[in-house]
Order: structure tokens, then C-alpha cells, then sequence
């Protein structure tokens, strides 16, 4: 992929990753803002959304950038794809930025309802921005936050990694964005319950900030008073790595060693672009 | 793109506009009168139907007039893709014509659910065709429904072209109808609280003036009495040509300049007999 | 189409509408026993499973017969697109045999949960095997149904016509089974509160006549005691003809009218036209 | 199909098996943990989520194994498609393995909101890991599943030939396992009421015993007290193999015999693959 980067302006591809950052987080933090401050629609509208918009980020950037959009997706394909250490830094302010200003703008916009279920800006809306430990409502303290991040988003790596290789049976005509979506759908309904599936620190971090911010005093701790921002920052860098790493040990050190795809699994080169765009 | 209309009939460009549009709101004004009429479904069943509107309808449209369905977008591909400005009059005319006669369509089937549900035909059902504030229930007053169509449009609007921008990685296979038509679940499942994702003039407008033509009399106001039919045309134009512009901001300029995808790009031609095969 | 179908045996042809439409009610009257014979999962379920039912139905007899699966998609094709009018009737009883089969063994497997809901096997759960005006509840009588099911056949045929056609921008890669399918969640979304979206007659003649062999005395009439079986069989034909006609006057005679895509339809530009196209 | 297999290590083929049932499991078990003790999503959500499951699962195996992640698809595919009998029983092993570990993972993870809604770990939520007749609240015995879990996945293994045969119309551009989920999806939304679904020994066999060892000591009996686990083991395979003999039957054997599909249908070995792959 490195060569992919090379041709390309860093400024392209930290605006991509700004921009479907952005986006992922306006669909994302949008429905939730819209479930629990405006009362419609419910999880499986969260997840669908949430899902949704991983699609939609990824086609807007994965040309530019790769659409990782996810400090722990750069660094795990720093860590075994070769993607450019000097370029993992960069790459996760830009979408932490994008993730802050889309809050900022959900903020914005929804501030009548969320004045009106929660006055007080309390750990009740928190949830809408940021991530709490069993949504907030379940008996999961910080630490069971903390290993849910881990297996989360070790998921969430194992499965990129799986959909997008095209080495292995990628989906073809640009579509490998549809199903990684599909991968964030998946997790919300299966692996939301302990810690919001944050599996994202720049989707954590850059909104718990906006939420700071604008009023929501409580943002760094959860429902039991513990500083627990730092949890969906540091659990998802360490399952992104592990999650990648199974990948290698269970499947693709099983693959065809040739570089490239032999002749009879040969996609077009437009089809390895949409491959490695989602990861 | 000019010269694609060109060598088509202005007729048939109109007369697909209209079959779209009538089309998406067949399903879009259908659906919320199964939901509020008829008690079945709920905002999920809204979000998703009207996602698929859009699909079908763009299936529809789309190789004769590029399935705008939309004056929104009608506006933002003159400003920004060359769309010839002479034709964005007629086109905004056959998308409302459309809309006008779906609405009527399902005013007229859903006459006795929605005459047991409001007898009066007030505020209480309006909605099914027209949008409203808050949905007509929640805190937000007309200029919160007119800051939030400016953004969502601005959404639709930058993911309308960074989904079909074939120098990004636009979904091939003729699939970009169905990735389009998931932008609008996502808005509905996100950008639906402050003024039902209108988001479309000719989607607003059309069943606005059908209703009001069938007993709603107070169409044109919202559940304030303010006069609010305006807001839903104005602020989509507005928001349109700020998110396709953004889209130019942040993405498109860094793309490379190619007027046509580069020779890696192509397809195979097993394509075409898949769409054969499909028949 | 014809010559498609003149190179395979009509009695694999036969075969194949009898599978497909046995794999649709399967599903389609499998949901609705689950919904209303085990209390599991709600409207949006019978959307959903109804449109995959349909999906997977097409995907099983598309390559053998055309996959109708539907007398009054059959009947619409012999209209418009010179399918053999002798084949009319044999297609139409393999249909209505494969519907048929396929209720029995819903009708079966869920003996139990039907027998504890409705003991007395009552238009209460009648609705589970065939449609009723307004599902048996809503304020809506056998006309009304009439007109809704020649509305809703119409937009089926309409659409099914809009997305398969190949002049048109028909999905490539054999997904145009998925697209179809999504025209019957969409449906069953925004036009199934008059008269459950029959929009079939042997979805609706097959299971009516097992329910009525296996002790639902009522099949035949509605909850007012009206003779309504045959509305479920008239208007959809009515409608499909009505629908296929509205596709050829609004679009299809705009299409350009070589029987094959012109080149600039081969893709690459095929995918830019679709691209542009969704826009 | 056989050849494919012989040029990779069966040891690739049993890591292949055991991700990708590993992948289904995590999810598919971890949705009804989500459901049953977090409270968070509904019956729709556990539709969805296993069929997504199925999809990604699919697509971590198919490459190497061709991803049966199933003991019912693997001998239904030793008796109809050639496949090596030498390795149905490594196969379902791994598949088991695979399958018990992923439920160790949830059981591990959810084990504090299973504690909460159920200390006991009593029948209450057993429904979490393993399957019980009616899910355990429905008036359905032993045999009630027995026959339903035959059924169940007779519709599986037809549908799974039906959507990956070449010769038929199966999805090309790899996106056969996005079909295959929707199989599943299918399934659950209508046949997931008198035995929940099961249609797989090896994702109810692994999670029960990994149940029975973390606190379940009723796992292998129902809500009645009969011993029930061997039922959705024995049933799947029966039906599997009924499905797929049907599948034969009813359209396989009128299908063109070549043994690839005639010129005018070929799909890119890529695309043979793909289907190959999931099946």
C-alpha cells in the first residue's frame, strides 16, 4: 500500500480522513442523539446507523487514504501491513478532529431535545457523545469496559483484515466497503452491551471532548465516578493488534504466498483499490 | 455529463424524473401513512422504506436522466457538475408533478385508516405528507428545522457525490443506486428529529399541496401556526450546494485529474453477462 | 426473453417456479406464523422476510424459468415482453402448487402455537395463510383492498420491469434477485396496512386453500363475511398489466432501442453511467 | 471441488473452519447475550446479527476451507458434491472447536449482566448458548424440534446449492456470502419458533458444553426435562441432507449438464471461487 500513499498528496489523504471521520461520526453520534434525545427509533436503529455510517466514511475516503478512520485500524496496519509509522500520528489527529467537529455539529443541532430529556447535561445524554461502561445502566465497572474493547475491537481488526484480502475472497466491484459496514452492524448487536462498542478511540475521544466542552461537565468518568475516558482509547489500540494478529496466525499465513492473487483469482486492480480503500 | 443529455430526448428526461420521483414517494409518503394510519411498522419501518424509495426510484430514473429525483440536487449538479441550468426548471417541475400525484395516490388509499385516526384531518396526520418541526411533537421551533435541512441536505449532498465519484471508489456493477439509498436510511435513522428529514423540495412541496387540495388545511403552517412550507424548500437548496461544495473542499480536489477512471480501473466484462445473466 | 426460455424443458421450467415459489411462502407464511402464531419478532420482521423469501426464491428458479414466481408477473410479461401465452397457465398452477405445498408444511410445523393462540383456528390467525382487508383489523373493506392490491401490483410490476431491464441500469454481477426483493420489503413497508400486500395470487390462493383443508372454515371470506378470495387473485393481475404498461409509456420507450446496450453501456462507462446515474 | 481442496494443507482448511466458526459463534451467541441479559435490541436484532455472522464468517473461511462452518453443510456436501468423506469428521471437529470457544468468550465477557438477570444460570437464560424446543417458553416438545430443526435445514442446504451454483444464477463479484447470510436472516425471522434455528450441531453442541462448564448444569436437558441436546444435532444433518437431495431434484438435474456454464454465462474463475467458496 505504501506506494498507493506515495503518489498521493499526505494533505489528501489527512482530509480524507477527516472528512470520513466526519461522516462516520455525524450518522453515529447523530442517531444516538436522535434515539435518546428525540425518542425515535431504538438499538437496532443505532446499530444499523452506526454500520451505515462506516460505509459511507469509507467510500468517501478509502480512495485518498485507505478509509481507516480508526486510530486503531492505523496503527494495527502499521504494526502488519506495513502502513508508514510516520504516518500513524497524523492520521489519527485528523480523525479525531473529524470525530470532534461532527460532535460539535450534533451538539449543535440537537441541543432543544437534549436540553429537554437532560437539563442538567448529565451521565443520562453523556452516552449520546462518549462511551460508558454497561451503556451507563448495566452492572459493567471499568475494567469490564476495558476487556470488552479488547475482544471488540480485536473483532473488528480480525475482520477488516478478513474482507478486505484479496487473497482471501474479498468481495469485488468495489464493494468491500458495504460489508465492513456490515462488520460494525454485526458488533453492535452482538457486542454493545458492556462498553457502547466505542472500538474507536477518535470516535471516543474527539465527542467525549466536544461533550466537555459544551456542557457536560462529567465527560472523563462514568456513571461511578471513575475516570474511565482513557478505556476506549487504550483497549481498542491493544485488541486492533491482537485481533490483526490472529488473523495472520489462523488464516492468512495459509494463503497463497504470491504477492498477487494467482491468475484464476485475479480481481481488477480497481477491485484491490476498493479492498485495501476499506481497511 | 452535459453530452450524455444531450444525446437523450429532454421528454424522456422529464418523463423519468417523474417516474422516479413518483416512485419515492409511492413508498416515502406510503410508508408513514402505514405507520401513523395504520399502526403498523415504526420509525425503523420509516427510515428503511424511504431508503429503499430512493433505490427503486433511482433504478428507475437514472439512465435516462441521472435520477436526480431531487431539485436539491438538481441545483448542486448545476452549480458544481456542469448540469445544464436551462433544464433545472423542467426537472424541478417533473419531480414535483411526480411527488404530487404519489401523494394523491396515497391520500386516496389510505382515506378510511387515516379518517379513523383524524377524523379532522389536522396537524395530528399532516405529517404523513408533509414534514413538520420536531415531527410536530418535540421542542423545535422553524429555525431548528431550517438549520438542520441545511445540514442534513449538506450530508446527502457530499455523500451523493463521494459514493459516485468514479475517481474515488464509487461501487461498481451498477450498484450505486442501493449505496445511495442507504444515505437516506442514514439520515432517517440520524437526521430525522428536528424537521423529518425533508431534505428534497419537490418531496416536500409535492405532498404538501396534495394534502391541502384533500382537507389538511393548515398544510402550509406547523404545529405553532407559523408559516413553515417554505423552510423545506429553501434550506435543502442551500445545504445541497454547501455539502457538494465540501465535497470539492475536502475530497474531490485531491483526486486525480483524469477525466476518466485510469485503465486499472476496468471492470471485467463478465459484467456485462452477469446483467444479462440477471435478466 | 422467449428464446431463453425455448432452449430448456418446460418441464424444468415448471420445476423451477414450483421450487421458487415454495422457497418464497416457506418463508413469507413461515414469518407470519412466527410473528402471530409464536409472538417472535414484529411488523418489520414480515417486511424483511418477505422481500429476502423473494430474493431467495428468484436466486433458486431465475436461471430455469425467468423466476415469476407470481401469475400476475407472468401474465404482465406475456402482455409486454412475448412470453408464450400457452406456458400462462402451466407457470400459474406451478406457482399456486409450490405455494400451496409450502403452507402445509408452515401449517404443520407450527400446528402447536397456532392451536394454543386460536384454538379454534378463526380469522384470527386466518390472516397467517391469506390476506384479509385492513389484516383483519383496520377499517377497510373487500373494495378498498381491491383498489390498494391493483395499486400495489402495479408498483410491483412497475419496478420489477425499471430494475431488470437492461437498457435501463439494471444491476450487474446477478444481484438484480437482491434489488428485487427489496421492491417487496419496500412494499410490504409502505402497502401492506389494506390488504397485506397479496400483490400475488398464488402467494395468496395456494396457502388460503391449505388453510381452508386444514380447519380454517372461513378461508374464503373476510372478517365481514364477504366472499374475498378472489380479490387477492384479480386485482394483482389487473394491476400488473396496469404497472408493466405505466413502465413501457414512462421510460422504457425512451430507452435507446437496440435489443442490446449500446457500447458506450459496456463498462467502464456502464459504471460511470451508474455512477452519474445515482447522481 | 475436491481439487481445490487437495492443493491446500488440510491443516489451512481446519484453522479456516474453526475462524470462521469462531467468527459465528462470537456473534451469534454474543447477540442473544446482548438480547437476553443486557436488554439491549429484540428478536430482529438476533435475525440480523446471526446472519451477519454467517456473512463474515464466510468470508474469513471461504478462500481455504470453502467455510461449511457447519457438520450439517460438510456431509451434506460429502453425500452430494464430492467432498472428501476423509474429511467430514475433521472438518466438524474444528467447527465444534471453534464454536466452544467463541462461547467461552461470551460466557466470559457478559458474565457479569448474566449474572444479574439470571444468578442461577438456571433454563432462564440457557437460551443464550444452546437451543431449547419453543425457546423455552412456547408449548413445543422434543419431537416439535426435532421435526422443525429437519425442516429448518432442509430450507438451509437447498438454498445454500441454490445461491452458490454457478450453473444457476449465483451472485457474482464474491458477494455469494453476502446472500448466504440472508439465508440465515431468512431462517430466523420464520423458522426460528419451535427450535430456535439450531440448524448447525456444531453451534449448538460447542456452546452448550461450554455452557455446562461455566455454570449450566440443566444444558443438555429442555424446560421439561427431557434430554434434549442430540436433537439439534441429528435433525440438521438429516435435514441438510434432505434439503440438498431436493435441491437435485427440483433444479440441479435441469440445468445445463456441461460441467462449467455455457459461454455466455462464464464468470471469472474468481467468481467460481467465490461461489465454490461458500459453499
Amino acid at each position: 500500500m505504501a506506494e498507493r500513499f506515495a503518489n498521493r498528496g499526505l494533505l489528501g489523504e489527512l482530509a480524507a480522513e477527516f472528512a470520513g471521520t466526519l461522516i462516520l461520526i455525524l450518522f453515529g453520534v447523530g442517531v444516538v442523539a436522535q434515539v435518546v434525545g428525540g425518542g425515535i427509533g431504538d438499538h437496532d436503529s443505532i446499530a444499523w446507523a452506526w454500520g451505515l455510517a462506516v460505509v459511507l466514511g469509507v467510500y468517501t475516503a478509502s480512495r485518498l487514504s485507505g478509509a481507516h478512520l480508526n486510530p486503531a485500524v492505523t496503527v494495527a496496519l502499521a504494526v502488519f501491513k506495513g502502513f508508514s509509522w510516520r504516518k500513524v500520528l497524523p492520521y489519527a489527529l485528523a480523525q479525531t478532529l473529524g470525530a470532534f467537529l461532527a460532535a460539535l455539529i450534533v451538539r449543535w443541532n440537537y441541543s432543544e431535545v437534549l436540553a429537554k430529556v437532560d437539563p442538567g447535561h448529565t451521565v443520562k445524554t453523556q452516552g449520546v457523545f462518549s462511551t460508558l461502561p454497561g451503556n451507563g445502566t448495566l452492572p459493567v465497572h471499568m475494567w469490564g469496559g476495558f476487556r470488552d474493547q479488547i475482544i471488540g475491537t480485536a473483532i473488528l481488526l480480525f475482520l477488516i483484515l478478513a474482507v478486505t484480502d484479496v487473497r482471501n475472497s474479498a468481495p469485488l466491484a468495489n464493494l468491500a466497503p458495504f460489508i465492513v459496514g456490515l462488520i460494525v452492524v454485526a458488533i453492535g448487536m452482538a457486542w454493545g452491551t458492556n462498553a457502547g462498542y466505542a472500538i474507536n478511540p477518535a470516535r471516543d475521544f474527539g465527542p467525549r471532548l466536544a461533550s466537555f466542552l459544551t456542557g457536560y461537565g462529567s465527560a472523563w468518568r462514568d456513571q461511578y465516578g471513575d475516570l474511565y475516558f482513557w478505556v476506549p482509547i487504550v483497549a481498542p489500540v491493544i485488541g486492533g493488534i491482537i485481533g490483526a494478529g490472529l488473523y495472520q496466525l489462523l488464516v492468512d499465513r495459509f494463503l497463497p504466498r504470491e504477492g498477487a492473487p494467482e491468475p484464476g483469482r485475479t480481481p481488477p486492480p480497481a477491485d484491490y483499490e476498493a479492498a485495501a480503500a476499506s481497511r
